[in-house]
């Protein structure tokens, strides 16, 4: 390979090379830090890097390759990670002035499960006032595609690291990634710990994955899945062998229910001719399928789940409102004025709404099919990030993927979104494995 | 034993004599079935009995014994159930005309536990309406003493069952318990399934276990206690041994706080007295402590939460709101009104709140020991059934158990109330073995 394509190693290629020793950590790492400081980068992917940390990290992680000592599963990749999760050795300021110089005394649970699988924590990327979906980022609106999310899926596009950890509490990690031309990954509620992430709704958080290939996010997703009883909604459970699964081809060729959701009237014309296209090539295996009516409500119970537990999360905060953007502030202030029986109705809605779509997984299809973004990236515009199509995967807490298969034809990326069954984000990604290769042949 | 004594027969010594064969469940059923109608019964603790059917039952483990079969640790024992749990042989009517007639397809976890450990469901107790706290019972307020829970109670106070089940969600089981002068167990949250019981609060609701002897409560706790996916706050764990722990003597004697709680003030003269008695016997057992003062929040948060929940679990019977008490009317209208951040405030309230009951168990004290009611029961009049010295214990779901170890002068027995950690169950058991012993020695 050559080294100045070394920033686009895909991380399980790097990390076998670097267990190997056919490849330094800090010489990736080099790699990665001339890409944050070269003209592919806007220069507002990231909050905080401190090259000089990332370097030592490097240094460190190849001495101990040499003395022989154990080398974990990501050994000596590097990771960015979005200014959400906390950090011990950097600031984590949650895109907002209110947490302006805040040094967390304690990683985040899946910063520890980093470090301890060998990383390198590069550095923080922007993130949303507060992490907070659908407002713009800290860094202003024209920074990076996406929002939300959308800086940590930028960094990974720019070749700044090959992986990459952002949050979705509705389309963040989706959006971002579809709009950046990456793949983006959303495990099942439950799967990762969100001890030390910025809380923003317990029922709809979750940790979002960035990288370039599905076997990428396979490996990442391996380290990270697990019980944390600091995070009440992890359950012990058998390891997921997310390696193993995504990369076997499937026994049989899956069926894919193409769901254009109630909101599909918002797609551009140029996605939907992508789309079409695309469902042409699939032919038998992809059916177009309307969802059930009793699902229209799923929008309005995540906004009000979203906007309750959000008021609630950043109750202390509200004192400093004045320093507050007005797009948050008016959003809280919604939040706090929800009836508790509103709120409430939300929650008791989505077992219901869960077990619907369980049923159309069992009865017949591997994955549902579906828009990422209502369109793609727009030059020098506001990004269409609407999370109109994330949003009901996000409050049921079923696995969501998005795959760069689709372009505009001015180039930029079109994403599709394929989503499994809670619990099944293994298979979700060999189905999203075998979409690619199918999408990509013929 | 006298046979016309055997509906006082502690369930242990009869489980023990009915899988010996030297007691039939036919005899001891018909025994129980005999208070019924007998004039210690006022004939208002049960809700449902079919004298028939549960002689049936009886016969039936009888001629399994016969037979050979499996018998289970509750062969033959019979058990009141409170009418908030469904059982697919007998309506379960929640105490409300507007589920007058219903009869559950299925039986709720705890009556299938039962049924599995071979255990005769002899009839079901009566309850307030919708198992509401602080409501007058379906049967009249006159009808026994303690409301709520108090029906299973009685029912175990009057020998028509050496068990029963009963359910709390702010004090529901240790009133009616210390009010009918029986001892009453509410186990740590999330020990016991409430999937088939009327849920009024997912974060309140509890099972209540009400027997005269704490044995009992451990044989009973021991059949119950669980793992079950459709109760999402149980847990799969360990086996707790109730039993061996609950009768093995402490390693050395238990240190109890005296906490009188911030409601201290509430309680009669002759029940401050009767525990002034018991603090002077106790000596160095036993020292009074005051909650810190963040504690004194602890029964608003307790209220709002039970209101808000039980708003939203009768969402649905809101429509029939003509058919219902104006107090539980007015109940509901107030949940119906609160704001979601004040109930989710509460909520995130109680992880605090426990930390620092735990930390108080850590450092010194085997268990907190306090009033169980404001009062003893009054003959005529309706019971002191005030919830107060329950409300922070449901609240952080921690176990506790109240022991008819005093007395009034006219005989009516004052509850004495023990409280343990979360998951200390078994061993507050064996302190309030301990404590009884003592109480009742010298």
């Amino acid at each position: 390979m050559d080294p100045a394509d070394l920033h686009l190693l895909p991380a399980s290629q790097a990390a076998l090379a670097l267990r190997q020793g056919l490849l330094g950590s800090e010489q990736l790492v080099a790699a990665c830090l001339a890409r944050a400081r070269g003209e592919e980068a806007t220069g507002k992917e990231l909050a905080f890097l401190d090259p000089e940390h990332a370097l030592a990290q490097a240094r460190a992680a190849d001495a101990r390759r040499l003395a022989g000592e154990h080398t974990g599963p990501l050994h000596g990749v590097p990771v960015a990670v979005e200014d959400v999760f906390d950090t011990a050795d950097m600031p984590t300021e949650n895109g907002s002035v209110l947490c302006a110089g805040r040094t967390p005394a304690r990683d985040a649970a899946v910063v520890a499960r980093l470090r301890a699988s060998g990383a390198v924590i590069l550095g923080k990327t922007s993130t949303a006032e507060f992490g907070a979906d659908g407002l713009p980022q800290a860094a202003g609106p024209e920074a990076v595609p996406g929002g939300r999310s959308g800086a940590s899926a930028a960094a990974v596009a720019a070749g700044l690291a090959p992986l990459a950890l952002g949050h979705q509490s509705a389309g963040g990690t989706i959006c971002g990634a579809a709009l950046s031309g990456v793949v983006g990954f959303k495990p099942t509620h439950g799967l990762v710990s969100r001890h030390g992430m910025l809380t923003l709704s317990r029922t709809l958080d979750h940790v979002g994955l960035l990288s370039r290939t599905i076997d990428d996010l396979a490996l990442l997703a391996a380290e990270l899945a697990g019980h944390d009883e600091r995070d009440p909604d992890t359950r012990p459970r058998a390891r997921v062998p997310f390696a193993e699964v995504a990369s076997e081809d499937p026994p049989i060729a899956p069926r894919l229910a193409f769901v254009p959701t109630a909101h599909g009237e918002r797609v551009d014309a140029e996605t939907r001719e992508a789309f079409e296209e695309l469902l042409g090539h699939l032919g038998d295996h992809a059916e177009a399928l309307e969802l059930l009516p009793s699902a229209a409500a799923a929008w309005g119970w995540h906004r009000t789940i979203l906007e309750a537990e959000t008021a609630a999360s950043l109750d202390r905060e509200w004192e400093g409102r004045e320093r507050m953007s007005g797009a948050l502030r008016a959003r809280l202030e919604r939040g706090r004025q929800l009836p508790a029986l509103e709120y409430q109705r939300a929650l008791a809605a989505i077992p219901r709404l869960r077990e619907s779509f369980a049923e159309l997984f069992e009865q017949r299809y591997d994955a549902i099919l579906t828009f990422s973004t209502p369109g793609a990236a727009v030059e020098g515009a506001a990004s269409p990030d609407d999370p109109v199509f994330a949003a009901p995967w996000t409050l049921c807490g079923m696995p969501a993927v998005t795959l760069p298969l689709l372009q505009a034809v001015d180039g930029a990326f079109i994403g599709v979104q394929l989503v499994g069954p809670c619990g099944g984000d293994a298979r979700l990604l060999r189905t999203a494995r075998w979409l690619s290769a199918r999408a990509s042949s013929g």
